[in-house]
């Protein structure tokens, strides 16, 4: 398969839609959606999310040292999308989203009522890399819905139905089909390819 | 939405599955399949990834100051997570997947031939978390396939077909249905809400 040069952007796939919950310095809740962030670390449990010092989620995460990370399912993707397009210094996302801002008893920081999966997180770094500024957060403890947790009280993606972002065409998408299990597909290629298999 | 505390984990959704590319210590091409990582910079454009010290992956990227993310299309679901199954320390991963590397001329470390979809990346940051170690690189190109590229030469997800990780059920995902386009869906909330219409 040859190749094109794109040059040096950022064309990753697949990145989340996550919309960080905050406290501004009025303390009125706010949102930023982001698609800049991922998991970075087993333990502590730990997320990053990079954000622009313009945003008005910098001063607030700054000042609080703390932030959620909200996952939307699906059919808030209007929600996502307008929260990514207005500010929080002139307008009050979550009356204009209609969601209900919850406070954390364990982070500075407000969360989303109606969004299935949450995460608290308190800040532990903070990296200058450009434009961009990444808040590295100790995830303190994850708040579910009931509906979406699977047989072993874990969170299902198929009931979570978070949102994918890609960056090469802005489109939002939803979860596909399940493509195989984690650390158990991959044996079968193990055995077809004779020489490792059996090496766990 | 009443919620249930689930604890201090990683369960955060969705994830990516990328495959890091790098060179060992005795020039063997080695690849890593990561779940903990994402995007955090547009300016430089960057990217991190995050690797326990204990990983192969690990040194090379320390020693080599390179790596590359390499984005399986979802019909690569086996050797994604075989590669994350063996360790490069015993096991030619490129040999056993059969897979390609391509010596990138931009960094010091090789990509997947058969992914639609490579960044070379110049490490710029190290940042030491926890069990984890989270490594910043600058994305100096992109490269992708043709195949791949909709009618603006950018990645269309659509026809990358990039794979998602679920940490909760451990389960691949591919993409499902598109939900809507990014600054634009989120306009039809600012219409309805009223108040905030036309602010741009």
């Amino acid at each position: 398969m040859s190749k094109i040069s794109l040059g040096a952007k950022t064309l990753a796939a697949p990145t989340p839609a996550w919309l960080v919950g905050t406290y501004d310095a009025t303390n009125r809740p706010n949102l930023a959606t982001i698609a800049w962030g991922g998991v970075c670390c087993s333990d502590p449990p730990a997320v990053a999310i990079s954000l622009r010092k313009s945003r008005h989620s910098y001063d607030a995460i700054t000042a609080r040292k703390a932030f959620t990370i909200n996952v939307p399912s699906e059919q808030f993707v209007r929600e996502a999308d307008y929260v990514g397009i207005v500010s929080g210094r002139d307008t009050d996302k979550f009356a204009a989203t209609r969601l209900t801002p919850v406070g954390s008893t364990l982070v500075d920081a407000p969360y989303v009522a109606e969004f299935p999966l949450v995460l608290e997180c308190r800040l532990i770094h903070t990296i200058e890399i450009g434009i961009h500024t990444q808040f590295i957060g100790e995830i303190v403890d994850v708040k579910a819905a009931e509906e979406i947790l699977n047989a072993e009280g874990l969170p299902d993606g198929e009931l979570v139905r978070p949102i994918v972002y890609d960056p090469g065409t802005r489109n939002y998408f939803g979860l596909g089909k399940i493509l195989g299990k984690g650390f158990v597909i991959g044996k079968e290629l193990r055995t077809e390819s004779g020489g490792t298999s059996g090496q766990e």
